[in-house]
């Protein structure tokens, strides 16, 4: 299986996917596409892969699977680990994965992913805050539900979709106690997702690509 | 199993999970929220049932489906005919739906679904062009490559999440022609989308909400 995936350091999207077959161990090779390139020329490499002219796309013979979570189901037929085994778990896990694919619009503007900044206070917009308070609500009713350490439990595809946020938070030093974290589970839980070997790999690689 | 939606006419994320599962026949009972009522009491309505305060959810049992992909999965476990069987097909049928899920924003909020109204022109900004000139393209080539008559062959979820859209070129009388559809191949399968049984049977009660 190829992955092809986007600058490190800035694709929250191709991050997902990636962590998930690494997670999985997987065989993959990858392929990356510099991303903010003039012009339209980003597009142009990335359509030669994938359809929508987006990055991540996983290719395994004559499919190509374009969407990330699409990447990550394909992912999870072969390694059923990357969801809950309870089908209950599962589809809370798989609610959680869904609704950050759709949704936190404001957060994902005012805060794009940066690995390599260093972190440094960013005031948000209301709409953003409203975004914040319901990831640290969505993360604590989870981890309060299913007990740890991960949203459902062990590590899983829902985990990877909120890795991302992580590093946005982190970036952005954004005071999660401030929005509903009152004995800072939901912190805790980020810097979980920012110590798994996996997210430490990335940003490693992250770190090196310039 | 109960199905908490939106307002018929408006609610594009409450029509796909319903078709699905009046699709896959299972038995649901629906509870019916009323949106865009003042200042907070929609929200207000829906949070009883859905922790993201957004329709639709899925209750079965103790379990809450909240997000409209993660409820058409939970249901594609008991009726594994809303995917395609081949697994190279359902990436393909995967990739459809999570695109929409995630994307198309400008169309979205240029063209918002409104089954009561009359058709009437509307001029479309360039990215809500590009929207449909890629909407277009996907459909054209997933209907050439299995061979109709809905996405991936036989219907599939990749079809729920297409019918809001087919509804919004019908009411704002998007020219698909002028956007890439050469032969008419995506227009007819838009017209087929408005004519599924399940289809109709959201429209008729649609219609008669107010």
């Amino acid at each position: 299986m190829e992955l092809v995936i986007g600058t490190k350091r800035w694709s929250t999207w191709s991050m997902r996917p990636w962590l998930a077959i690494r997670r999985a161990g997987l065989p993959f090779s990858e392929t990356l596409v510099a991303l903010r390139q003039e012009e339209n020329r980003t597009r142009e490499a990335i359509l030669p892969h994938s359809p929508s002219g987006l990055v991540p796309a996983l290719k395994d013979g004559d499919v190509t699977v374009w969407d990330s979570l699409a990447i990550c189901e394909y992912l999870a037929e072969r390694a059923p680990q990357l969801w809950p085994a309870d089908p209950g778990a599962r589809a809370l896990a798989r609610s959680a994965a869904a609704e950050m694919h759709s949704g936190f619009q404001a957060l994902r503007q005012e805060c794009p992913m940066a690995l390599d900044e260093p972190p440094r206070r960013r005031e948000l917009s209301e709409a953003a805050q409203a975004n914040v308070r319901r990831i640290v609500e969505l993360w604590r009713d989870m981890l309060g539900r299913f007990g740890g350490p991960f949203l459902a439990g062990d590590w899983s595809i829902a985990d990877a979709f909120y890795t991302p946020v992580a590093t946005r938070f982190r970036t952005y030093q954004v005071d999660l106690r401030d929005l509903g974290d009152s004995d800072g589970a939901a912190g805790a839980y980020a810097d979980r997702l920012l110590q798994t070997p996996e997210y430490l790999a990335w940003e490693r690689a992250a770190l090196a690509e310039r």
